[in-house]
């Protein structure tokens, strides 16, 4: 039996994914080979990866202007890696921080420039996003950088901020995917792909072309967005199974109906969840309405001791990782595009059930 | 039906290894989630961690002294990672020249303190590994650096360079696992998964306790070896499946009786190929026999435009990625732990098919 895993990532896959990889794991296409075994320079492998671009391409719309790099590190990697692909010629960068992944963004760009904290949310727990207007931007800085849904504190923006002539980068990493996006009003985009594209150890780096000759001289190749970029993500060896299930999850969202109708689906299951939490004072959502993630859902019940016998229930029920992040305690239901609504449905008639017996 | 694959990596996986991949796609030991899917600090991915570690201390027969890391960004990310983390506290580090591996090593730490090239055999065309009474080293330098096994020229160190006090590092990407190793020897040793290990996006790192202070302070933490160290190589999110699949193949390596049993058998299936390149004047090995790689054997054919009816024959008898790389030309068979000794039988069979043919 599949459960329902409510996992921040890795995280849930379309069962129809895990099925194909699975069939074609000692032999794909009939080439007596498997996907993990094939050459990276080899055509079977290279289609591989040129339809995993172009299948990302057609889902975000991304422009020509845009290269599209297969890379490794996650976001984490990428904290640092984004810095030093643009710190040249610059000295400042601006950070707005909305919580636990920006504060590690800012923490990371330190060691290649200096870090402007444009704006947080800090005195309010990052319960919410910071208005645009409170904003402090540097004139002329290297890049404005936003997390655009805070995996942990579950605040996303649901707007793209304008930052004028300076090119907006966003950490995707956990809810790219997860509805269009206005890819040409970003100057990087990046994500880890354990959440809403595939396995953990492929990153996502879509950049726009004019950006990339700022790297500092101490950039290591394999993370030159530039270099990569000219070797089609090859320079070094690609994650490249990783690259082929991820594929397989862009095959899956087009013929779902493409992002506007995964976007129409989560909508409803955060509905689902939101609704519920709104319907009692029993569980609590700590975040501002109009910065509640989709994606992942943090709550909590009206006394921690509540906490285990919630979670043990779930498990009996096929239900699990709904435990919060340490850092902020209570519950945290991620609902990536992978997780159906029957899901969702078990979790809230599990949280009602529980009401009417602790309530 | 499956193929003779003679890429050098990506490469051959143990077909027991990926078949028990593909049992355990969607549910791994009943938990009701593929490993892809778990999150990496629940108890299931850490116990397949800790094992996977567990069983590559048990082959290597590494001591509590070192740590063992798993890692992102493969060779060419390490290159640049050996010296941010080695430099520390140091001007100069040591590099071997001996060939394409060795020359992308010595380019990246340029970028991060002064490199001193000890000894080069580029004026052999990089057909042998140079005297170690040749090697001009640094006294005090951060460190002396090999590549273990040249991937494109199949040299190979068939010794143990012994350099006083220094660390000795060691890029191991296409020969680790395929013969026991004194990894007290070495400060130490990196290798990329996808030749002798497992999935491409797999990096480990073996590492000197006593080393771990050295890095510099632009170090990304995704790859600052102490800080994940600390972490349990966690400090970003780890490819999972990657590590998963490694575990697999150390269980495997384990079962066929741990690497001195695998090393008579890459001994056997290296002398097997090189047996014939010897008893012929029709193909030639350029590399010095003392220093002959077991893992990657380039030979040559007569004529280059016999190259492609050679190439096309071997394919019509189920043996693929010969093709030598395109800085050297001529052919190359990689056989690492996972090529069957049936493999390098048919190839040695089409080589003599073929001999008779046009010799």
């Amino acid at each position: 039996m599949r459960i329902f895993n409510f996992s921040p990532g890795p995280a849930m896959l379309p069962e129809p994914v895990l099925r194909e990889a699975a069939a074609e794991m000692l032999d794909w296409h009939g080439t007596g080979m498997g996907v993990m075994e094939m050459s990276h320079r080899g055509k079977e492998f290279v289609s591989i990866a040129d339809k995993a671009e172009a299948d990302l391409r057609a889902l975000l719309a991304i422009g020509d202007d845009y290269e599209v790099l297969f890379l490794q590190g996650g976001a984490i990697g990428e904290n640092a890696i984004v810095p030093m692909n643009l710190f040249g010629g610059h000295t400042v960068a601006d950070y707005i921080h909305t919580g636990e992944w920006s504060k590690k963004s800012i923490k990371e760009a330190g060691k290649y420039g200096r870090v402007n904290v444009a704006a947080s949310s800090e005195a309010d727990g990052f319960t919410r996003i910071p208005e645009r207007s409170t904003w402090r931007l540097t004139p002329g800085a290297a890049y404005v950088h936003i997390c655009g849904n805070e995996t942990i504190g579950g605040v996303e923006y649901h707007w793209t901020p304008d930052v004028g002539g300076v090119p907006l980068v966003a950490d995707m990493s956990s809810h790219i995917l997860s509805r269009p996006l206005p890819v040409g009003k970003y100057g990087v985009i990046y994500a880890g792909a354990q959440k809403n594209i595939g396995p953990a150890g492929l990153t996502i780096v879509i950049a726009r072309k004019d950006l990339l000759d700022r790297a500092l001289p101490i950039t290591p190749s394999a993370f030159h967005w530039k270099e990569q970029a000219a070797a089609d993500s090859m320079l070094n060896t690609p994650p490249t199974y990783a690259i082929y299930v991820a594929g397989l999850v862009f095959e899956w969202l087009l013929a779902q109906g493409g992002l506007p109708a995964i976007e129409q689906k989560n909508i409803a299951k955060a509905k689902l969840l939101y609704d519920c939490l709104d319907g009692t004072r029993f569980f609590t959502s700590p975040v501002r309405r109009e910065d509640r993630s989709r994606m992942n859902v943090p709550f909590k019940l009206p006394d921690p001791a509540l906490d285990e016998p919630f979670l043990k229930g779930a498990k009996e029920r096929g239900m699990v990782q709904l435990k919060g992040h340490r850092s902020v305690g209570g519950m945290r239901a991620s609902i990536y595009n992978a997780m159906p609504i029957e899901g969702v449905r078990a979790l809230v008639e599990w949280m009602k059930e529980f009401e009417r017996k602790h309530g």
